[in-house]
């Protein structure tokens, strides 16, 4: 039984590899290339522990966790940052939760399956700041790269409030201060 | 005083961007390409989560951070598989560890260096079960590529269980005997 556990956490580390693959719309700070979804977890990971220390309703760890795992879903359903239809896309993600997590021995796919869950819903102070980091960690790339996707897609100063401010300010009040400055700072002529 | 941390931790988190450009020695499982330092830290990090639930000894959540934090050194000091000195190269990654985890403010740069140095020195069970995962990954890796990187080096199963071995097997026995068989059934004739 111990075995076949570890023969199925293996099966499921292998599996997320692809991850690594799954290329994003941001650009690696350098500009050198994009950057995929692996590396980007690994990045807002970092946002968690570093920027929830200062944050005292959410536990750090845990928000890296849940970060960690957001988007392993795009294995299978891709990485979609326009959507031609929000309930078909939610439907295919959560088909791509229950299949990627259901490699894993039937406890720690439940504790998976729940946390991101939890993440998808961002109801809880926890959920609520992983999806603000998630919307601020490309938000600064932007303003760091000279406009970065809000360029390529001729997107204006309000149309970046409206996308990234209602998210990033019910995580945290905080962070959407700095950032509204620095979008601010963006746009100057 | 709260925005000048926010301003170091906004430092910290864009200084860290590099770890992407590292490219390491092994491939990814569908040999693609090499794998860069900050995709194979989230992936390590999946690793701990999943597989420290069996280890009672060490805090899983724990291991995930020492493994998301480890490799960062190498922004400043590159990825070295073989190294010519390794006095010379304790030295540069302890500079570099002062210099990145530095940007930090002061109590986040003092935790942050103690779980690296912690790391380093091996002795806790969570560090030697981190450095336990840092290696069963590329040798998963490489029993899943035909061989990865030993292939490329001529490398022999006796030189594989010495290189591996002592470090997986102090971290947890359990791993180490699953590797091992995997080891032998990859160099099978």
């Amino acid at each position: 039984m111990a075995d076949d556990n570890l023969e199925r956490q293996i099966a499921f580390l292998v599996e997320i590899d692809g991850l690594k693959s799954i290329v994003r719309q941001s650009p690696l700070i350098d500009r050198s290339r994009r950057e995929n979804s692996a590396e980007h977890s690994w990045h807002l990971a970092l946002f968690a522990l570093v920027l929830g220390d200062s944050t005292p309703e959410v536990t750090p760890t845990r928000v890296a966790t849940m970060l960690l795992l957001h988007d392993i879903v795009e294995i299978d359903s891709g990485d979609a940052p326009i959507h031609a239809s929000h309930d078909l896309e939610a439907l295919a993600e959560k088909a791509a939760a229950e299949r990627i997590f259901g490699l894993l021995p039937s406890a720690q796919r439940d504790r998976f399956l729940s946390l991101w869950l939890e993440f998808e819903a961002g109801e809880t102070p926890d959920a609520r700041f992983a999806k603000a980091l998630d919307r601020l960690q490309p938000l600064l790339v932007n303003t760091l790269t000279g406009g970065g996707t809000w360029s390529e897609n001729g997107v204006t100063e309000d149309q970046v409030c409206v996308r990234y401010g209602p998210t990033i300010e019910r995580g945290s009040p905080a962070l959407w201060t700095y950032a509204r400055r620095l979008v601010h700072q963006h746009f100057l002529p």
